[in-house]
């Protein structure tokens, strides 16, 4: 049974990394995780990632090693017990997983129940394709697409516009719906505080602020934290 | 003598499309121009682009014609007198550069001293990649690499940071830093209102604002209005 949680970011302001999330990782997860640090927020090393993630989970007593310290990634893909991909630059961390060959066995480990954590980067390669980022192209990955571990995209960080704003790039909703003149997967813009909670087949949003939603050819619309998320049938 | 102007936006805010830029378009070309509609912003067809920016260079008595309106574009770019490409999204406009073939014989014409305007994603292109460009990567090109008709690449839209912002999403700058952990191509974050001019061998920052320039390993540094841009002894 898929158990699986899609945080918009790894930390709200003013507060601590991962420190609005800590319940939840603490029923998540049991003793054991592995970390994708390949996100590299900031460029920083997978090494020091892995540091900061380590001791955010170390507090709740759950031992994190980062999945760059492995000889054979694959094989430690397919015995982990538990997987948290940190955010950063998109880019980086499909063209890494694609590069090592790892999105099979990951797919594979989280549909089997493996539970999983994606912040930011992180919960956008769960959606179909990694074609709703807003990070920058920094690296050239052979592929956009990604786990498809839900039937849509994700939007991260996702910014209502500013009405006093003056500045005439495209605001993000405008970015989305140029995305589905070209695809036609739902997209879910996920409010920092929010997140999408799958468990098997059913898949909520949560957290604090409502969702936005948006289709193909219908007007964006919010659901409130709890609501079940069933494309079909909405 | 490379005669081109990369302008970040083409409207600025309250104002109509292209009306900053109106002296500088009357002599920056003659009587006709080649529009390339492919950035498609909003997702807007190549023929309603077309009518918008016909309409602007119809009251500078400048004849604009859409490329995709030719049989044969490649032979319409090696014959044309000028060239408009308009912004909207980098990754659409340079797949289809790039899948139909049109790189190389737009860049030979822009060498060989055909006017070229930029607007936004049309001046992203004149880059050395389109790698610092701030939009959604809603297709897949076959490649990154422009025109690079300047030895750097640009950032148009360029926007500083909100200090009173409680958003947890990276900044352009940020975003601008994490690019040169991966790429070493000096990075012109050009906000709305700037241009830059290139007249054969000399490359000008202009407008009404400071230019923020970033190079590797480098604090940002800001340049007026007039500066001269020549990375190697800058």
């Amino acid at each position: 049974m898929k158990n699986i949680l899609l945080a918009s970011t790894s930390s709200l302001f003013g507060e601590a990394y991962l420190a609005y999330l800590t319940s939840e990782i603490s029923s998540l997860f049991d003793q054991e995780v592995i970390f994708i640090p390949y996100a590299r927020p900031g460029g920083i090393s997978h090494d020091d990632y892995t540091v900061k993630a380590a001791e955010a989970f170390a507090a709740l007593n759950i031992k994190l090693t980062g999945l760059h310290t492995y000889a054979d990634p694959q094989t430690a893909i397919r015995n982990a017990a538990g997987f948290f991909t940190g955010g950063g630059n998109t880019f980086l961390l499909v063209k890494q997983l694609h590069e090592l060959d790892l999105m099979d066995a990951l797919r594979a480990s989280v549909e089997k129940g493996i539970p999983y954590l994606g912040t930011s980067a992180g919960s956008n390669i769960a959606g179909v394709s990694m074609q709703t980022t807003n990070d920058m192209p920094i690296v050239y990955p052979p592929s956009f697409q990604t786990l498809g571990l839900v039937p849509f995209n994700l939007n991260p960080h996702y910014l209502d516009p500013d009405p006093t704003s003056k500045h005439n790039g495209e605001t993000r909703e405008t970015r989305i719906r140029e995305f589905h003149t070209q695809n036609s997967e739902p997209v879910i813009g996920l409010r920092e505080g929010n997140w999408i909670r799958v468990l098997g087949e059913k898949i909520t949003v949560e957290g604090r602020y409502d969702t936005r939603i948006f289709e193909p050819n219908k007007p964006a619309y919010e659901v409130p934290p709890g609501t079940l998320i069933n494309f079909s049938g909405l």
